[in-house]
């Protein structure tokens, strides 16, 4: 079984990476992190050295001890998560989350995370009015679609935290900062995150 | 064990509700499929009554015997794969290509997927030039990840078809169709893909 040697992420704190962090901090694995400049121009992700290791040019990006990596911050999770208490058993269940973690990545981290890239390094006074609200629109349908599920549910993984909370929890954590409306239910669920065993704070 | 009862799918062919046609084709389930008008104003997936299933209000949205309803494209594929043949065993190979779907649905099918409605439904001359150059280049981008990995690789779930296959495969069969350059070696793909047994057409 190919172990996790390191961790390519960037230099800004970066939500993505986060998830990673997170992760292998619940499971006391520790690694070296390398720091990538994305605000470079070309990005550091987007040069050969860096393409020779994930073709998509992306962070976070998980070295293995055979030399190859892997790359989606979700599937990361999933890897790290595989066997442990983080990952749902039941396959239905794991499925759930797995539709949580597809969710965050289709129907949150677009508005919410790229709202808070072009609020924090990104210009945001570039962007066009009508483009700067219907991100908005779309970040508050997704924390909407949240709430909802925490109403009834006190996690997003089965009945307990797990890999599709991390997920979430990433970029959630920074909705507020950027102007989001969080509801009084996820700052809750938030909170709860935040009080599990291992965790630790987001760089800023 | 919840088995599925019924698939929530859109009247007009979906790549997404396609994926998980597909995949319960291949293993011969047959369930009924209840067809949502996505055109009407409002969707007939932003009706209360959908809602009430899918609060994200998105299809395809599996029904199961208990009640419930798991909603995620790729998280259905996950779900009804799991211990079969479409799904690897082995949690390095599964991670890889749950990596492949996340890659699907954040750099793949927002370029690609959106430009086929664009041009099929969405009223593409309503589009900014630089609005649909940016799309195109960015599918273009998804495209030549997947020509790279195909260029040492027969598919993207490990050494045999399935589940990252499916998912990527709905989209990018009507790539050129809506004026994307598929490479070649792309196209050997797709057609390794139709060869499967218990493969069916997308509806058109």
């Amino acid at each position: 079984m190919a172990r996790p040697v390191r961790l390519f992420e960037s230099s800004i704190p970066s939500g993505n990476a986060y998830k990673v962090s997170l992760m292998l901090s619940h499971l006391g694995i520790a690694i070296p992190h390398v720091q990538l400049d994305i605000l470079a121009k070309p990005s550091e992700t987007r040069r050969p050295e860096f393409l020779a290791r994930n073709p998509n040019g992306r962070i976070p990006l998980l070295e293995l001890d055979d030399g190859t990596h892997l790359p989606e911050s979700n599937a990361i999770l999933c890897f790290l998560a595989d066997g442990t208490e983080y990952m749902p058993a039941d396959p239905l269940v794991r499925a759930r989350a797995l539709s949580w973690m597809f969710f965050e990545q289709y129907s949150h981290e677009p508005y919410v995370a790229v709202l808070k890239f072009w609020t924090l390094y990104g210009g945001l006074h570039n962007k066009r009015p009508d483009e700067i609200a219907l991100w908005k629109e779309r970040g508050h349908a997704a924390l909407g679609v949240m709430a909802g599920h925490l109403a009834n549910h006190a996690w997003f993984t089965g009945e307990k935290y797990g890999i599709a909370d991390i997920a979430l929890f990433a970029y959630t954590q920074s909705a507020a900062q950027v102007g989001f409306d969080v509801p009084p239910i996820i700052d809750q669920w938030l909170g709860r995150v935040r009080a599990q065993p291992g965790y630790i704070a987001i760089k800023s």
